[in-house]
Parts: structure tokens; sequence; C-alpha cells
């Protein structure tokens, strides 16, 4: 079924403990339809970039049956660039620089086809673009869900808080959800969010893993352990298109299918920081992700536990 | 089965945002052996405190089936004493004041029977006490346990050094690990752990849950998201004691059963930081527990997703 993700495309500068990639692809965007592509068919994706942006990528998107209808491509004009540094705990980072460029005024325009769309991911953007993009769909999507961060938070609360009443899902971390409730306590911020309008609230915790709050229910996925985390930039947005990617191609979000859905997103997010940039998310296949999720449940996994008290 | 715990019984004065305790009862052994003892029977405590502990704690263990044939008092001195208060995070906290009193010339000495249990919790202590408790059991136990601090591996190392390589699994959170191995990544540091003695290793991660490595084998079990906690204190040496109590019910310490046992012992750490010191751990009951276990099994319990790749 189809699903359209909206974010940024753009080029990364990204300094790890292991090393230095220079104008390195990356955006939001471009790791959520990569990570769903795997899942899923019928990706579309809306975003700008300028015409520095390799053609070679986009191509790549292409084969992968991303849709890039609605990627706007501004002559004369440069890609959105971050560029940032991780600390040696791969959990924090300092942003070095980040230059709008196309994103300044990016008006995002859906085309035809993707005003239907059934299945919706808002990526991390000004949270006017987000609006714009839901206005633009004529009929509510079965599965809404949106990332933030804290910079919309302190700049633009009430646009923000606008765009969270009229989604299913917020994707956020533990430290925005815990700016964005007044709460410490995950679960008491998981209360206030729910009354901010999203049934479902996915709280992620980088190398701690991801929760899911839905109501009473909460669901925890872990994070796979790993010997080396090269470069976490993307893992978030992976993750989220791995869960969307999900939801999409089984048309099921319930409780129960979202738990899965999370773990399709915490495997595809395992690979994403494997190497730098989108590099590992060009040469995934099916054997290698199934041979991930059985990974995430030996990880949990145990039985009988009823039986010894 | 016999299950032997040697550690601190002693006073805390505790600072959390949610309150004082002053003079509450504490030490890693009570905690351990509380814990314990809804598992199991035949808990045998190997401690000292002063004649200011009080009659009244040591009732209400023996009451729960705790042997306190090997707690020394010393009269006319004074119990350990440690206060400290807690950062808002719960997650780490400062120590105010470390009084040793009847910890600083501590020498364990293990009554006729003792000398024979089959397992064996060590909680943090000197390591060469730790030592002088190995070398008091007359043949070696089934399942030998150990926690320790980075105060030891900053003060005591070679003394550490040779303890840990006579245990079966070495107990110590996330920052210790990565102290002990000089590896950030907590995969690479089982990896150096492993050869250093323990065939188990368990990295307990606070509110993050805790993981089990034993070779290849990871297993992860998440804390239980709680609307509040009052006081971490003791949440370590519960959970200890709540898998040592496990494994001795059951005399299994196989990788599938240590699993069950660590998640029994997040269950009873998740009690302990219900309220403030041992009082949580006073009031227990068998369908407690077990709600709270099947609250473990409904958090990350997932089923079906190899079907859907």
């Amino acid at each position: 079924m189809s699903l359209l993700a909206v974010g940024t495309v753009a080029f990364d500068d990204i300094q790890t403990p292991f090393g230095h990639a220079e104008k390195a692809v990356g955006g939001a965007a471009t790791y959520i339809t990569l990570a769903a592509s795997y899942l899923t068919n019928d990706i579309r994706l809306v975003s700008v970039v300028g015409d520095d942006f390799p053609q070679a990528t986009l191509e790549e998107m292409k084969k992968r049956g991303i849709d890039l209808a609605g990627l706007q491509i501004k002559q004369g004009e440069k890609s959105f660039f971050w560029a940032g540094k991780y600390h040696i705990d791969m959990n924090s980072r300092d942003t070095l620089d980040t230059q709008l460029n196309v994103l300044a005024d990016f008006d995002p325009v859906l085309p035809e086809p993707y005003k239907k769309s059934e299945y919706v991911m808002l990526g991390n953007l000004t949270p006017a673009v987000q609006m714009r993009v839901i206005e633009q769909l004529e009929r509510p999507p079965k599965f809404l869900a949106m990332d933030t961060m804290n910079f919309w938070m302190d700049n633009a609360l009430d646009n923000l808080m606008e765009v969270i009443q009229k989604v299913d899902a917020l994707l956020i971390n533990d430290e925005e959800a815990r700016q964005l409730s007044g709460e410490y306590s995950l679960v008491k911020a998981a209360e206030k969010i729910h009354k901010m309008g999203p049934k479902q609230l996915v709280i992620k915790k980088g190398e701690h893993g991801a929760l899911l709050f839905e109501g009473k229910h909460i669901f925890f996925a872990p994070a796979l352990p790993l010997a080396e985390v090269f470069d976490p930039t993307g893992a978030g947005d992976t993750f989220a298109g791995g869960l969307m990617g999900y939801v999409a191609k089984t048309g099921d979000f319930s409780f129960d299918n979202l738990k899965k859905g999370i773990i399709f997103g915490s495997a595809m997010a395992s690979f994403c920081v494997e190497k730098f940039s989108i590099e590992k998310m060009l040469e995934l296949d099916s054997e290698l992700i199934k041979k991930r999720l059985q990974r995430f449940v030996d990880l949990v996994n145990f039985s009988g536990i009823e039986a010894d008290i």
C-alpha cells in the first residue's frame, strides 16, 4: 500500500571517533524511504534538493522503487547541509554547521496521486511545512506519523502543537518527550502526550532501544548491542522508515502489529549505523534482514516464566 | 537449594527528588537476601553490623527464612553508613558521606554449614574480603557470582582481578564494564571480561535494563517503565538477589534459565524502587510477583515476525 515520506534529502558532514565523512548523502526522507523500500512498494517522496545533489543517488533510489515525482530540484541552488560531530558515547552530538539552502523557502507540493496516500511519515521539518503536507491530503490517511525535534519545541511550539494534534503517532527521542511533556518519567510523559492528540507515541532511546506507548499498553524493543557503531546519523529516520514500511506492507496498525513494526525499525537502524552515511542501506537484502530479525528474537526471547512462581 | 549471600548490612541516608530518608536500613546483602527470600529457602547471610542495627529488621529477615548465623554483631560499634543524593535522572548519584565503622576490619567467618553452600552471591565489598569467603568454601559452589564497583578498580585492581578470575558470573553496571575492559562498546567489553574468567557477564544499565553475555549469546531484559521511581537504592542488589534466588530455586544456571533469572531480578528491582529503603521488599507476595512478571512478558513479547519478510 502507498507510503508517502516527507523530509530532508541533504548532505551531511559527519565526524565520529571512527572517521570523517565529508559531503555524504543524508537527510531524513532519504533514510526513511530507503529503509521502507526493503519492506513495501509504492513509496512516494516529497522533498527538495539543489542541483548539487548527486544524480547517481537519485537513480539508486528510483531503482529501489522510490517515486521521486514529489522531489523538487532547484537549479542553481544548494541542498540542505548539516555538519555534526559525535561524542565517544555516540548517543550525543554537537551540531557544527547548518546551511538551510533550498530548505529556507521549501514549499512542499504533492503530485496528484500522492494526495490519496494511505500511509504518511512526516520526517523532522519546520512544523508549518509538515502542516502544508497534511493540508494537501485529500482524505485522512489510514495512519499518519511524524517526527520532530527540540528545536521546534523551542522556536515554533504553537505550530508544532497543531501538527501533533493531527497525527496518529508521534516519534521522538527521550529528551524530546521530556521537554514536550515537562515530565521526567517517560510513562507520565506518554500520558501527557496522548492528550495532545497522538494515539501512539514512540520514544527512541538510541542505543537503549525504543518504547511504544498506546494508552496503558507499553512495548519495549532493544537496540541490538553492536561491537562497532560507525555512524549513528540517520538511525532514527531508518527506524521510522522500517516501522512505517512494515505498517504500509501489512496494512495493519494495531498495537500488536506496531510492535513488530518497531522490531523491523530497530533491525533496519542496526544496519544503518554499521557504515557511514546511507552506504549500508543500499546493500541489504531479505536474507540479511531475516537473519537480523532473528537476532532480535533471540535477544529478548524467554519463555515459561509463569510456571516458576 | 542453599544460597549464600555476602555483603553489607547497613544504614543509608538517601535524598531523592521525592524525599529524604535518614538512617534507613540498607546494604547489599540486605537487599540480596530479601529479594531471594521470595524465590527460595535456605538463604545464608554473611555480614557484620554494630549494636545500633535494629533488632526488628533482623527479626523480619529471620521470619523470611534468612539464616543470620553468619551475621556478626559487634557490641559497642556502629554499622556501616552511606549517604547519597540522587540526581533528577535517578540513574546517577553523589556520595555525600561514607563511614566504614564495623566494615573497616570485617573478617567474614563462615559457619560450618555455609561452607558447603551450592550457590553463592558475593555482594560489592573489598575484594580481599570477597576472597576470604571463597577461601572458606570447602568445595566449589555450583554457581558463584559477584558484584563489585569502580572504587575497587581504582584502588585494589590486582586483588579484584584475582576474585574475578574465580567466579562464574560477574554483575556490574555499564560504566564499570567499560572501565574494567577499557572498551566503550559493551559487546567488546564482554569479550574482554570473559577472558578475565567469568563465563557469564551481566551488565546492569539501571532504567535502561540489563544485558546477559555468555560467549556469543546475548540476552536483554528491559527495566519496567515506571511512573515514579522513589528510591533506586538497592535496585542492583535486589536484581542480583532475584537472579540468584531463581538460580538457587531451580538449580539450573544454563543460559536459557539465566535469562529467566534476569527477568525475575528485573521484576524484583522494579518493586524495590517504588518505595524508600527496603520497605517494598517486606510487603510482596507471589501474586504481586506473578502480575509483575506478566508485565515483563507483555513489555517485550511479540510473535510471528519471521513470516513477514
